[in-house]
């Protein structure tokens, strides 16, 4: 009955296969193997476009700060939701990787950046007035940070709203196959034809041992010496890069990454339902991904507690239980049985 | 004949079958999983000794950088010798982590800072002049760049006055493995008891996928709760620890990195003795671990290139074959073969 | 009729004096001459204790950035208000100072830090959990950026609060002089004696060319030696620092600050006074020093600046004037007169 | 006999006079004042040219930093003298306002880098070597540390080469004056005419308060808005810039800077000529500008520091002695007689 978090499960065992497979003779470094090649292509199918350039790191916080920090100088700042994980769950990364760049919090409900709030926002940026630290970049979190997802339209028109303003796409996309379930989108509409120019593309708490994708579409390839400088002097350039390309080939590999977000995705629907039967608990959030977001009456949450399961406070007093690929029905039987 | 690092050696099957034993059930992120935990015994039994705390992280520049930064302020310097990996192959990672810290680069035969040259740069340091950037920590490296080893008296001597000057000693052990199999000192002996205050102890090139551990010893663990904040700002909290805390855990197991070590170096020593009896090649260094830096005549290295053999050039116009727990005795053959 | 800042103002004849009676002879360099040792003896005086170092530098956000990175880490982060100067007027400074550190925004109307918001935040610290970033120091702002008043007790209140959650207080004087006439408070009350750490004491708004004093008081004196070092890595530390020194002295003696701020205060009281008498004229914040923020009717506003005012716009659609130690009655006159 | 350093002078009356002119009336803030717009006129007919940018601020350290940092990447490098400001006096300012670049320092005697080491510096730079970092600037000093001055040859030769290998040419001219008048060069000539592209264009050591210009020339002015940008930032773009541009326009009018510039240097030729003839006492450095080093015979050093001399120790147990528009024959007599 652990639902703390997607990142608890364990890797899919087709990952931990194909590193055994990786694991044999010599090859090169830093990226050079054949291992890494394979990834390019099976990147270019899943997005369908050769027009990329990419790069692996073993977490989602290295893998934003570093595509965040080639698009935003450090007299720069960065717009993203007041809930945003690279605002709140990373410890200043973007801060540091960019050399004091600012973070530009926007409110809005749902997770979601408000219409109103970006709009403000990017009729407020003025490079003519120095003293005022402008906005470089536009971050977007799908799966956002309270479960709910954007849809393509909705990113294509803030995309297009940045671009308009001179600004770059980011989305951290660490629930990205999640919020592809969740929508219907592919990940080339949810991605470059949506204007999105640099993607946090996160496998890890789909199924993966640790392994996040950067990828620059497009007219953001013009970073990608800076982005391998930059990952390099982060300590994000290790040796033995087969093993991260692996994990990557797996997960892409007849679309098991989009298999298991589906999988997580449907046992958050069905752990829901299960929960709003119980009495007094009510959905504090829609259920869109893997993540069921509930307000618990008083003795309930204690009483699963006690009872063994695993789960976190979410925002405003409510609760947060998430649905990995090693989710069971059991699992949720067992939930809510302790529930009732 | 693939003798351009050890970091083109796959890992060592024990490692992946650790990653596949700790491949199993949910457990907690961020470090505070059972694997993470047993790391800590097995590093207690290895440096005999439980006043210690420590990280784990995928690469060394990763390591070092964090480990330096704990303890160099964005004012202050790092004394280094002018080869050091630090200084030549990181990109500037210890300034980026550092807030703008500068490295302070001692020249010295072989690999290892000339004793004068540490003096000099002792006696130099002024904290109450403010226009130059004193000195807070020594880095030594061992292996050293060149392959050589500084036994375990020269570590502490330099240790020694370097504390007394008031610096912070850190040991880049990216190599420590073959530096203790080389000197035949305990890692207790080589790290804390010589004076070492942070240690990163390398564990990639011996034989893991990648894993480097920072380890603090006595009062430097006063750094620990920065140590942990600046790794996960850097993205070096990766959620899943328990994938890099099984490679250590394989490795230290039974002194596994230190079988792996001395067969490195007994492939070094192998190499270089059929190398010296191709007419021609002398040695350009001592062979102390794994590394072989030797003068190749004219012919003799393109010779080698011709045949497929893979491996970097030295300093002044030697060239360097690194061995690996990988390296077989067959390996030498084929080379020294295609050497004639 | 220029309104527009108290930093369009020219010096204070005073100060010009002294500058030139400090033009003469050879001084030693960096802050070792004999005019900066005399404004240790005239800040002790104006602050009543010896236990107490400082700084001086040409701009605020100089001095505050300086200030706070001494005392906030680059894992940290320091509340403020979010219409702060060092939140949206210095371009990222605190950030860049502190090598990325953050800003905690909170909200409060009248320019000052709401005491729900300031429990929250401070109750919200949680040094254990290692993903978010800690509060390190607490800045307030006297002047408020609205130009309302802290009083005493209030700072005194805020600052036991910090302290009690280990926070270091710091408090952004630019306009100190204006908010001490405001409330009466003497120097030594609104600073150390209410528990601020770490004071910028800004002179250039009541009448210097350009010089602010950063002042540590009791603990916080442990930071002088960084505050120096600090200082010169950021240009800081003018080799001819007397000339700064010299603004300092003529600014303290006989208290001409305290007497500039006074007579800019009382010249925005009348301002004020003048302005709602103007049909449809209202105040759009209390005046309690210098700066009077209006709004202004469909046209007045555009008669104004047709008739050569100058002004800038304030928060929500009203308008900013400000008094300095320059601004006379006949200025106030032929603005009312043109505002009519 | 205070020869220990031309920022030990005061500043020029004329100086004083400029700020006291400009000390009247109102004036708009940060740079758009009318005063500073002078500067623009007078910096034109100095250099020769309209195809200009500039900026001001009170050090040279801050200037030096802010000019490499819009030209230094923070994963680049700064090639520079081994003895230059920039890398051993300047308490890390390039790295710190750079987001952690590095300087790499070359050898070369009488302070100018040698023709050799400049050869192997750019012939190293491989952008496609990730693990190393690339030189992206090129840094001279003229005068240079050892008061020697690079002829207009010698710096249009290392320019051109940079310029060839993709770099950025920066001269650091705290004591332009001294180089021009030793060399017989003109402004234009040893800046922008010789292939510099930024240049830090000093007048405090030669007669102003604290006064050091920014200059970016021709394509270098793309960086402009960063430069302000990075101004803000750093606290170098005080408010009232009328008194920074006072400065400027006193030193260049009618060539004042050159006037005390060349009196300096006259006076540097008396006092080595003056010196020499002092039985033991020996030239270390060729004297071209305003500084004399040389080497005091046991007893003589002492005797003059008995005597009340101020004067600090230079390289390999030499002795600087530093002559200002201040300094008076009597000055140089008082000296000598004390010295015999």
């Amino acid at each position: 009955m652990n639902f703390s978090s997607d990142t608890s499960a364990p890797a899919h065992p087709r990952v931990i296969e194909a590193i055994t497979r990786a694991n044999s003779g010599m090859e090169s470094s830093y990226g050079a193997d054949s291992v890494t090649q394979k990834v390019r292509k099976a990147l270019s199918e899943t997005f369908e476009t050769d027009d990329f350039d990419y790069w692996m790191a073993a977490s989602g916080t290295a893998s934003n700060a570093l595509a965040l920090s080639c698009f935003c100088p450090a007299t720069g700042a960065i717009l993203c939701h007041a809930d945003a994980h690279i605002a709140v769950d990373e410890r200043g990364a973007p801060e540091f990787f960019s050399g004091g760049g600012k973070l530009q919090l926007l409110p809005g409900p749902d997770g979601k950046i408000a219409d109103a709030a970006l709009t403000k926002a990017l009729a407020g940026i003025n490079h003519a007035f120095v003293h005022e630290t402008p906005a470089h970049v536009l971050s977007l979190t799908n799966l956002t940070e309270n479960g709910t997802a954007y849809g393509v339209d909705h990113v294509a028109d803030y995309a297009a709203r940045a671009h308009a303003a001179g600004l770059t796409v980011h989305l951290d996309g660490a629930r990205l196959g999640n919020a592809l379930v969740a929508t219907g989108a592919s990940p080339a509409e949810m991605s470059w034809k949506a204007g999105v120019d640099v993607l946090t593309f996160g496998l890890t708490k789909t199924g993966a041992m640790g392994c996040e994708i950067i990828l620059l579409f497009g007219g953001a390839r013009e970073k990608w010496g800076e982005l391998q400088a930059r990952a390099k002097r982060s300590g994000h350039m290790p040796p033995k890069m087969r093993f991260l390309a692996a994990q990557a080939e797996a997960m892409l590999e007849g679309g098991l990454w989009l298999d298991l977000a589906a999988r997580a995705n449907a046992m958050a629907t069905r752990l829901a339902a299960a929960l709003v039967a119980v009495p007094g608990v009510a959905l504090a959030q829609d259920v869109e991904g893997n993540e069921v977001f509930v307000v618990l009456p008083d003795g309930v949450a204690s009483k699963l507690l006690d009872a063994g399961a695993v789960f976190y406070p979410g925002p405003d007093g409510s609760h947060r239980l998430v649905c990995s690929w090693m989710t069971t029905g059991s699992d949720i039987d067992a939930l809510v049985r302790a529930a009732n």
